[in-house]
Order: structure tokens, then sequence, then C-alpha cells
């Protein structure tokens, strides 16, 4: 039997907080990386991203109110970094928290002059799986701060259209960016729910092909996928909604259409999850049916044989028997000692006894339908 | 073991949205057909049926107050009757990339001038099984565009009855023929369920004639079926009760009594899918007792026939031993060894006590039940 | 094995609408019977049952005010009259076509000047097993309709009451009556889930004396006529509901007292199905732990006679090999082949170790706690 | 394999109305006992226990406003009782229809001048296991009616305080007193969960030790006699929410911090039964597993003895073969038969080829893991 | 099989209150230790911690308003202390009795001049597992009691920063304070639930390395800490809830934004159990699937090797019989008993015929895919 290749189940461990330590504290990983920055400056007629080091002294600088900005920061690894947003922009530590601690649910919250929000991107990366990053916005008037640990996202094609400036993408304000990138986002939901949808199709061909053990771990490992994957939506719709009601200054009212749309996403999203969870548990049972099955063919080919050939070989082995017609010791004579053994045809009447046996197992087996 | 043949179980793929694109954005897919276009203009007198080309100029033609129009949109393949539905009808983009994005929950939603509405057509296709498509309504007054992206639908009774005219609905309006589309629809649901009802009382049947391995697989197919109708059903529901509490001009209030019989259907269906379902699982329990029972039975025949037999041959192997009275090499005489087969009556003696041991368990096996 | 009799499962089919029929059309389905009209005139003092062919005229013989007038309809096959009740009592059509599709869930409408209601009687056939029909109401003013499709039902207690005129039944007007024959529906419940609940008791016992497969089944029947209970029992609360919230001037107020009480037992039914799924669910865990328990106890039995005699079975078997001093061809000797055979207690000592071997397994099998 | 005792599940029957019978109808049951009736007259400094015959006549004995009345029925076989409770005390008859069919659920209603509650005392009982009674109250001012069916109950620690006069209970008024019995009730179910909970630790540790199928049957009674205790339950936190919001005269404002304190105690109730229900499951799910495992050790050992013995025997069985080197009846001698039978060392290689079979087997399976 | 070690599960069992004890009476109990009273007085700039060995006269100390006060109660044996607080704080007694029987909810309670609060501290002790104890608040203007029954808990790092006086701790307020002990808590349960998290991660190591029973039962353990901390966070979650709201004088609104953090991470903490409840029921079917293919395996190894051997024996058994040619008693010659023997290549026949029989035998289970 062949032994399943140990699956790669990226186990997403928190980043727990140190208990204890003061709440509002920015918490920097050991493994963050140094920050890159871009700022995107853009309107209808106008794109330009440039590369900075820091951003000392930005808030200076962005006071064209015929622009929007979109200072994308991807790494932590800059305490100074975080000081001068609570310096400059005002921002509240717990805020900071938590875009440093990236194990938030998504969610939407108001701060006066400026709103906070948290996406969750996931994207299924060649080798490891799938990702479950943090994308945190800071939305305050025609700026819109984003925030990701690691360098790699599934934002591009936002990128693109913002660089191309089709569509809605430069004229819809800050507030559109940032639903741009959250819808993004959920699209990308949609990719990673396809392909397990795939692989789920796959596994059910397998079932009816050559059902072996690995379809168990497949599933298994898709069902947990599932489950981060509705532990997200879930709290994404609630973050849609309180979008929609909020009236917040930040949020432009025609981005609400979209928003909606965004919205109804989510919930085609949780659907399609409880869809994919049911077809894995068919799929599960159905495969501990077919262990069951099997069981029960092997146990009737072990029963069939032994049935047919045990009583024969017992036969077999009472003419086997050496009892004597005449004691070697004394010479006495006992005649009356397996006489079958010395009669005419006693050989070939046995062995007619013997295949009526097995014709009547074989009949008997047959009706039970243990041949089909 | 007869292989079970292939289930046909559709596999109802997503047409997923390419991740980034622009909202709002015509989605036609690669299958879709050319455009079939039917005017029907009607009243309580008059009844007739345009095939159009193009939509293009419509608006203009349909002016007269004293008649209803639908419009019957059938195949999405052509981008510039988007574009007139834009341009003319001033129809937002968002709608338009919903009619085309066929994975769409049923819904419904005002926008003012008119108000759009999804219904999904489940019905079985002899061929591909469980068909699961979107009709799409625009209402604007006394217009009613309706829009599917495949010829087949299940639809012809209302279009009988629109042309014979009888009962209300060439008198209804507009809105009273959404209904009458809609409520078709939901019926047709009675019909899809009414089919798997009489296919789970086969199976049940089949559980207690000759239960094998297909009817886990037959009622697996049943149950995902189940689960698409009830993620239809239930925003259906919803979605007739928000056209029952909405104040849209569009929808006439006489019409809304019809509406509440069908969102009574719709709890029906619900109703009907959550017993369905609960027939399935008691189906697939059964089946799985059944099997446990027959390893059961598998395992009391080898049972049986391996207790009695196995120590008879044992005593029959015992008296085929060769140990010898008299050592041919030395010549020493060795009476004490099996002096039974040098007995008068050793063969009948072992025969009766092998006999009386197969009684013994006979009557053991018995008193356990195991013959029953 | 026993083969266990067909379950009486009645299949509860549904009586679709044919779908595409106009809504509001009357359904007379081909087994209606021909109706069989009672109508009873009673007060405080009077009471008198008339039967009547058809129900023409008869509201303007129904013009007395101190009377109340039971109107009771059992059997739909005829046209004209549900076209008599849209004509002089004014009837809306859905609530005919309500009433002759007779698989309404339990439900109350208002409409003006008479209130509609529908109860599922619930009631033990001896040859069919669980009936479900239903009886429909129309409340105006003094009058009640009733409408039920066959001629058996469970409302024979009731009329006697109203003939006997002992309680409130004659004094509590028209709404009261309602209100009886829906607590008689009701108390009905109680009736069925009291037999099932002995069923199930008995279903236990077997448990404990001897299981056989039929247990799965019958306890599987009940499930299934559970959920039907169910099913029903949670809309009839809720119209039970319904009617206590209703200011409708059909229901006097002074009924409503009573209503609650029905509420009451809506719930109790509702919490007594909930019970006996439970142990339902109960009794089939235990049979299939008892499969399990009875599977291990017979491979114990084949475990333990095969690991005893097996082994015992291959050392008589060496002793029965032929291996021989004497080449009988070239008359070569050879004193070391089987040399046990010709010792001067080779058969004692091997008897003595085959009974050591089966008592060592003996004892660890009996260790292994295996002979419990 | 021992057999477990029948356990002792005492079926808690419905003394189920006689359908069809008037609503308000007083029922005695045919097992009820004669009214024993208990007086009790107490304020701060006064206390007293008469008892009485029958009730008649008391309600103008207890005029003074100064004492608290507590009158205790016990027992219901006497219809004059329930007639004067209707006439003297103006109880409606619902009410007391209610108090006689022992199976009402936990509930509170409020009739105008005086309030009518239910309360389900569970204790255990040494012979019967747990009963399930109920204790209806009806408050009136400062008179408390309690009715029970039975003489034993678990009220006597209220009684003693009474008695003793310490804390609150003679202070407290008639509402305080109601409370108090609702509460001595409420924590019984305490006590009765903590019996369980240990039983449940000692079928856990029997699962260690030596798990046998009396397990099945034990866990399966506590999870029945579990879900008594929620059925109970829910209502009854129910009814303490309903005191608590009630502006009813009969309520005593001071008394409401001590229902809001048996409303935590009912929430904690049924947070310990979804604990025990839980652990129950667990334990069943590990007997199971249990039982699995159990199974494959004794598969092991079946497999093990057959794997290494059927083949020896076999090698036995060819050697014991008869094959003979020289016809008795026409003297041709076939040396090439069998010639291992007369080699030099035949017997001797024979046996090292078995032993070398034998151990090639015992490594496979001990690589296998199957001696572990 | 290795057998295993009986898991340290401590059972949680529940401080009964003795049933029928008035309301509200402080109970102590019988493992209760000393009183260990520590009063710590801190403002921005001073702190100072105080062992004082009662709390008598303690109001009328702590009169200086621009200090805070925390006086920590740990361990209950000492009757006049609750006395004092009765006397002094003018304490509800009900309130007594929840901070002394220690098995209460987290919930937050407003009593006027002071507000009530439950924590629960779950932590891992080295030696009994999860420790589950009570914290209970007593939050009146700027002094707050913390009461617990035993000296150790997770409380440390707060204490700390206390004296440290980093950070918010000193500057915020009593409420502040109690918030930065309740998030402490709650931070500790992130820790607990890392510890399972990784614990499950080695149980699925060792489902792929070496599956054995030890999983099963260190799998229920984890299931059941789950259900532990999940009954500890729900009302942790709603009591967080509870203070947002409230609008007490206790609470500084300062503190709210704190609180709505606290929120938010127990709502995290209901996720994650979430997910490691289905972790771990992902395991256990993963485990019982492992059981079930193993059986397979072991009865394809019996039934391989059975069903080539045992016929293979059968036929060597006929060979075996003792058929004979000559009568050794009458002289009669049957040359027709068992011929085969005496044929020039009979051994060798048999020989080929037994091998070819072995040969089918496994081409077929090969096909069957027996052999992988």
């Amino acid at each position: 039997m062949s032994k399943p290749t140990k699956h790669k189940h990226k186990k997403h461990r928190y980043v727990l907080p140190s208990p204890g330590s003061s709440p509002g504290m920015v918490f920097i990983d050991e493994n963050s990386v140094e920050p890159h920055i871009n700022l995107y400056i853009y309107n209808e007629n106008y794109y330009k991203v440039e590369h900075l080091e820091n951003i000392e002294g930005l808030k200076q600088r962005l006071t064209d109110k015929t622009y929007n900005y979109w200072i994308e920061i991807k790494g932590f690894n800059s305490m100074s970094m975080f000081e001068t947003l609570t310096k400059d922009w005002n921002i509240n530590k717990l805020i900071l928290e938590d875009i440093t601690r990236t194990y938030q649910r998504p969610k939407y919250e108001e701060y006066g002059n400026y709103d906070f929000a948290v996406s969750r991107m996931l994207f299924i990366d060649e080798e490891n799986g799938l990702e479950n990053e943090q994308l945190s916005f800071i939305l305050t008037n025609n700026v819109l701060f984003t925030f990701q640990d690691k360098y790699e996202d599934c934002l591009d094609p936002v990128r693109n259209r913002l660089e191309i400036g089709k569509g809605n993408i430069r004229i819809g304000g800050s507030s559109y960016l940032m639903y741009a990138l959250m819808d993004m986002i959920v699209d990308e939901y949609f990719t990673v729910l396809g392909t397990w949808s795939e692989q789920l199709d796959n596994i059910e061909d397998r079932l009816f092909e050559k059902p072996d053990k690995t379809i168990m771990f497949d599933t298994q490992l898709i069902k947990r996928n599932l489950i981060t994957v509705r532990r997200v939506a879930w709290p994404e719709r609630d973050k849609m909604n309180d979008i929609l009601r909020t009236d917040s200054a930040q949020i432009d009212e025609k981005t609400k259409v979209y928003i909606r749309d965004a919205y109804d996403h989510c919930i085609q999203i949780i659907d399609m999850v409880e869809s994919l969870k049911e077809i894995s548990a068919s799929n599960i049972d159905m495969y501990l049916s077919i262990i069951s099955n099997r069981m029960n063919e092997i146990m009737k080919v072990l029963t069939i044989i032994s049935s047919i050939f045990i009583p024969l070989t017992f036969i077999a082995g009472i003419y086997g028997m050496n009892f004597s017609r005449e004691d070697p010791v004394t010479g006495k004579v006992l005649p009356q000692n397996m006489p079958e053994l010395y009669q005419e045809h006693g050989y070939l009447y046995t062995m007619i006894v013997m295949g009526l046996i097995a014709v009547v197992q074989v009949i008997y087996f047959w009706r039970k339908g243990w041949f089909k």
C-alpha cells in the first residue's frame, strides 16, 4: 500500500501578542522585512509613482487637493516609520498595533478624521500553498495608506489599472481606490475557491477510478483551507456592510454602490464555501463507504475460499488417518477400521462427495449474491 | 461486484470574474450565443410577437402606454446590445455585469426609474441532468426586459398563457408578467424536487430488495442537487419578501397578493428540500447499517465453518501422524505410540467424537442466534 | 437471518401544481370525491344538522344572527361549488386554490371580511399508517366553513361535544368552534406521538433482548414520521401566534385565551418531537454499537479457535510427513530422518507439547479478556 | 461476554389529554393521591403550620394582611377542592387544567389579580432514578398556593428555613417564598447534574481500564437524562426572564434581584448540560474507536497466526503425500516421486525451511508494527 | 499494543451550592486558603505596595482622590473580611456569594455606586494541566478590589507594568487597571490556545508517521479543553460588550476604546477555538479512516495467504489419503484407488498444478490492487 506523501498543509500559526505587553504597542516580528514604500500620485489625467526611503515630512508635501495619493507600505521593520505616523498623521496607537499584529479579522472602524480597515489577502503560492496575509488601510481625505508585512501580494491588476487609467479608478477618489483593492482581494477568493473546486472534482474522479487513502488526506486539506476562507469571508461581509452603513466623511457616497456589489460577492463566496464543504463531506462519506465495501469484498473472498476448502481438507484429513486394520505389534486384525479405504471405488466416491460439497457451497454463495 | 456507472453529476462551475477587471464590465463568455430577441406587444385585447435583429431605436417605438411590452433577450454575444441598454435605457453598468456574469444569487434591487431582479431557473435536461440558469429582469413602467444566456428554458407555459390570453396575464401589467415568469420558475422547482423524491423512493425500494453500492452514489448525487436547490431557494424567498415590502413604483400593488403566494411556494420548496435531505441521510444511514450487517453475516459464515472444521481437521491430523510402534531401523517395539490406531473401534470412536464436537458447536452457534 | 418485512412507509407525495397553470385556479385531483356537505345550525339552546346537496342560495338562508353556522364540506369534486363560493361569498380565487391543493403549510391569513386558515390533520390509520390531511377554514362572522378532501378525519369528538352542548362550545361563537377544531387536531398530534413513543420503548426493549436488523428499519420509519410532525408543528405554532396577535374582527377576544393554550400545546409537541428524535438517534447509535460489538464477538470466536488449532494442526502435519528412514529404492538407511517418530514416548511428548501450546493460548486470550 | 443489566431508564410518559375533551377540564389521573394540605402562617416573628382537611372557607380566614400564607397542596384526588378554587378564589379553569395535567413546561403567566407559574422538580430517587415532577404556583397578594401531584419532593430545606426563620425568607413576602422554592428547585438541578458528572467521570475511568459494552448503555442513559434537564432548563430560564420583566403587582421589586440570580443559575445549568452532553458524546466516540482498535487487535492475532502456520502446514502436507516410488500393484519403480523424502537430511532441511519462512513472516509483521 | 498512559484530564468539578441554603450566603470552601491582601497605592508619579493583615478600617484610609487604590485579595478563608465588605463598603450579599462560589460565568453588573465583574483565568499549570480560576472585580471610583481563591494566577506582567509605570497603566485610572487585568487574562487565552494548536500539529504529524491509539485520547483531551475555553470566551465577549455599552460612572470613557480592542480579542479567541475544534474533528476523522484502512490491510494479508495456501493444502491432503490399492486383510487388489500416486510423474504434475493455482491467485489479487 503506497504511503501518502505528507501533504503540504501550511500551518497558519498566529503571531501571538506577548501576554501582558502594553496595549497599543507596535509589534515588529523578527521576520519583518525592511519597509518598501511607494507613493502613487494620480488624478484623472496624471499618474506618477515615486519610491520613497521613508515617510518623514510626507504630510507637508501632500497638500494639493486636486491629486489623490496612495502611500503603499510593504514591510514593517522600521520603528521610526510608525513613530512618524503617530506624530505627523496623529494615528491612534491601537491602530498601529493592529497593523503590525497581522492576525486581525477583516474590519472597518471610524476614527473621526480618518478611517481604518483591514482586509485579508488569500492567494495560492506555488511553493507554500495558501497564503493568508493582512492588508490594512488608513483612509484620510485624498490620502490612502496601505500596509502589508511582505512584498508578495495579489494586487498587481489594480496597480496596472491605475497606471493605464481606464474605468473609474482614477476618477473615483481615494475611497474608490480602497474599494478597488478590497474588491480585488475578494475576487482573488473566487480564484482560490475555483482551484479547490477543481481539485474536489479530481478527487471525485479518483473516487470512481482508483480510490486510495490519499483521497482522505487531500480532502481534509481542502476542508481546512475552506475553514480558513470562511473565517475570512464572514467578517469581510460584515466589514462591507459596515462601510455601506457608515456616514463617515471619508467614504464617497458614489463608492457605496460598488461596495454593495462587493458585499454581494462576499455572500457568493460564503455560499461557495458552504457548497464546497458539503461536497468535501460527501466525498469523505463516499470514501468511507468505499472502504467498507472493499472490506466486504475482501472478507467475501476469504470466506468463500475458506468455507469451500476447509471442510474438504477435513475429509481428506480423515482418509489420511492411519487407523490400522492389523496391529503390527499384536497382529490382531481389525477390518472394521476405515473400511472405506479398501472399498472398490472408495477414492472415486470420496472425490464425488467432495465435489458435491463444493458445488453446494458455490450455489449457496451464488444465491447470496457474493459473486457479484 | 458490479462497478457503478459514473454518475452524471453536472459540475456547476462558476464563470469566475477575471480578477482585477474593472467592476461594471460586461462579460461575454466565449460560449455565449448570438442574441435572439423577441418583442411581445400585448394588452387585454391585443397580442403580437415580433422577432428583432437588435434593440437599437426600440425605446422610441415603445411609447404607447396602452400596451405592455416584453423584450426577451436570449444570448449575450453582442457588445453593441449592452451599449444600447446603457445609452438608450440608462441602465447602470453594474447591472449589465450582473446580467452577463450568470452566477448571481436571486435578488431584487430598485434603481429609481427601473427595478432589477434575478431568478435562477432549475430544470432537468434529459442529457445534462440539472440545469441551473439565470434569468434577469429589468422592469421599467410598462416594459419588461428578460435576459438569459442560452436558448433553452422552462418558460413556454407562460408564453402560451400570454398568447391564449386567459386569466390575469394580459390584464395585470408588466409587474404581473414578471411575477408570472418568477412563479413559473418556482413551480418548476416543484417538478424537479418531485423527480428526485421519486428517485429517493426507488432507492429506498432497492435498499430492501438488492442493496448495492450504486445506492451510495445515487443518493449522494441527489444530495448535491438538493444543495443546489437550497442555495437557490433561500435567496429566492428573500427576493420575494423584498418585492413584497418594496414601495417601488414599478410593482403594482395588486401583484403583491400573488407575490405573497409565490413567497409561500418558496417556503414549501425549502421545506421539501429539508425533508428530502433528511430522507437522503436516512437512506445513507440505512445503507451503511446494511453493509455492516452484511459484513456480520459474511463473518458468521466464515466463523461457523472454520470453528467446526478446523478442530476436526486437527483431530484427523493427529491420527494421520506416523508415530511408529516399531522402529524400522533398530527394530525396537513401542506399543505405547498411538495405541488408539490399533484399538478395535478406534476409527468409530474417533468419528463419534468428531461428530459430538460438531454438534456441540452447532448448538452453541444456534443458541447465539447465528443461524438466523 | 430473517428478512425485515417491508415497512409500511406511506410516501407523502405532493400533489404538485401543473407548472405554468394560472395562479388562483381551482385544482380538482382525479381522486377527489363527491362533496358531502353538512350544515350545523346551533346556539346555546339549539342544535340541528342538515345534509345539503349543494351550497347554492345558502347565503340568503343564513341571515339569523342569533345562530351560529358551521358548513362542513368533505370532498372537492364539484366545480360549481367553488364557483358559488366565489360568486356568493366573494372568496378570493387564490384561497380556493390553496383549499384544493392540499399540500399547504398551516397558516392564518386575514382577507378583510373573512379570515382563512389551514390546519393539517395527522392521525394514524390502521391500514395506511400516518395520514396527513388538510383542513381549511373560512371564518366570516357567525359562519364557519371547513374544507377537507376526504371523508375520514379525527374530528368526531368535537362533533359530539357540539351535539351534547356541554362546555363552551355552543356559547363561544364561530371563532371558538374554529379553535375547538384546531385544538382537537393538535391534541391528536399527542396521540400520534404517544404511539411512536411506545414503539420507541419497544424498540429499546428489543435492543436489549434480541437486536436484529428490523430495529434499524423501524426506527428510521419513526424518524421520518417525526420529521413530518415537526414540519407540521412549527408552522402550526406560528399560526397560533398569528391568531393571538391579530386584531381581526372575526376572532373573538375571549377565544384568544384558549388559543394561547393551544399555542402552548404546539410548543409541547415540538418539544416531544425533538425528544423522540433524540431517542431515535440514540437507539440507532446503540444498535450500531451492538453490531460492532457483535462483529468483535464473532471475530473473537474465529480467532480463538483458529489460533489454537491451526498451530496444533501444523504440528500434527509435521509428524504426518513421510520422511523415510530407509530408501525403499536404494535401501539406504537414514536414521536422522524424523527420529521423534520412533522415540519411546514420542507420541506422548507430542500430545503434551500440543496441550501446553493450547493452554498457553487459552491463558493468553483469557488475560486479554476475550472470554468475557 | 457479560450481558449488560437492563438499565433503569425511567420512561417519562406523558399523561396525554384525552383528545377532544373540553379545554379547561380538571383532569384527575387514576393514580392521583388524596390531597394532603398544609397551611403555613408566618411573618418575621411568627410561624405556624396547620394541617387542613379541605380548603373550603379558607379565603375568609386569611384576611390578616400582617401575615403571609402558604397553602401547600399535595395530591389532586379531590374534585371539590378544585371547585372551591374556582368558586372562592376565582381561578381560571385553564389554569386548573394546567395544574392537573402535570406535563407543563415551566412558565409564568399573569392573570390580573393573581399570577400563575410552573416549575419542574428534577431529583434523583434511589429506586426510580430521575423524577420529573411539576410544582405549580398561584400567587395572590400575601397568599401563595403550591400544587404537586405526589407527596415526595425536594423542598424540605425551604420548609426548614421557613421554620427556623433565618435570612430573608420570612421577611421577603410571598413572592420571595415563591422565589425561594423556585431557587431550591434550580439548585437541585445542580445536584442532579453533579451526580451525572461523577458517573461520566467513572465511565471515563472504565474506558481506560476495562471498556465493555455497558459503557455505551450507561452513557446513553445519561445522555437521555441530560436531554430531560435541558428541556426543563431552557423554559425555566425563560420563565425567570419573564418574571424579571413583568410589572405584575404580585412580584415584589426587591425579589427581582434574587430572580436575576436564579436566572444566572439557569444559564449555568444550561451551560453544564451542554458540557456534559459534549463529554458524553466524546466518551461514546472514544468507546467506538476502542471497539475498532480492538477489532484490529483481534484480526492481527488471527492474521499473524494464520499467515505463519497455514503455509507451514501446507509444506507439511506436501511431505505427507503418499506418492509412491514403487507401484505395489505393478511393481514399477518411480524414483523421481518425492525424492526429498529419502534424502539424507530431508527432514532437517524441511524444518529449516519452515523455520526460515516463520522468521521472515515474524520480521515482516514486526516491521509493520503489528506486535505493538 | 502499547497502552496509553492515562491522560491528565483535570476534572473541573463544580463547587455546588449546598441546595436550599439561603441565597446571598458567603460560601467558604474547605480548601480555601488564608487571605493574602495587598494594597497598591499609585498614581502617575507614585507607586507603593503594602501587605495588609485585614481590610478593617481601610475605607477611612483611602480618601485621597489623587491616588488610585488596588486592593488585591487572594484566598477567602476569613468570614470577617466579607463582613467588613458588607459593613464598610456596603457590598450586596449576592455579590459576596458570587465571589466565593467560584464557578461564575464572566459577567459585568452595575450596582449604582460600584460595579461588579467576573473574569475567568485560564492558564496551563505544569502539574495540573489547564487551570480555570475566577477573578472577581469590584470597582468603585478610584478603588479596585480583586478577589481570587488561590495564590497562583497569570497576572504578574500587569503587576510589573504597574511597578515600572510605563504606558497608560498608572494614568488611566482604576477602570483602566481593571481593563488591563481583564486584557491580560484574555491574552493568556491566546497562549493557552497556542499550546494546544502546537499539540494538534504534533498529533497531525504522528498521524502521518505512526498513528496509534493515543492520538484519539490526546485529541479528545484537547477537544474538552477547547470546550472549556469556548464556555469562557462567549460570556467574556458578552461582558466586554456590556462594559462597552454601559454608561456607568465607574467606567472611564477613555477606557472604552481599549475595551473595544479586548472585545475584538475575544472574538478572535472564539474564532481560534472554532478552528481548533474543526482541526480536532478532522484529526479524529483521519484517525478513524486510518484504522479502517489498516483493518483492510490486515484482512488483505490474511485473505491472500489463506486463499493461496488453503486450497493447496487441500490438494496435499488428497494425496495424503490412504486409499489402498490392496486390502491388507482380504488381499483384494484395487488399482483404481488413487492411481495418480503411482504415475510416473505424479508428484511433479501435482507440484506444477499447485504452482499454477498459486500463480493464478497472485495474479488475481494483483489485478485487484491488493498488493499496493
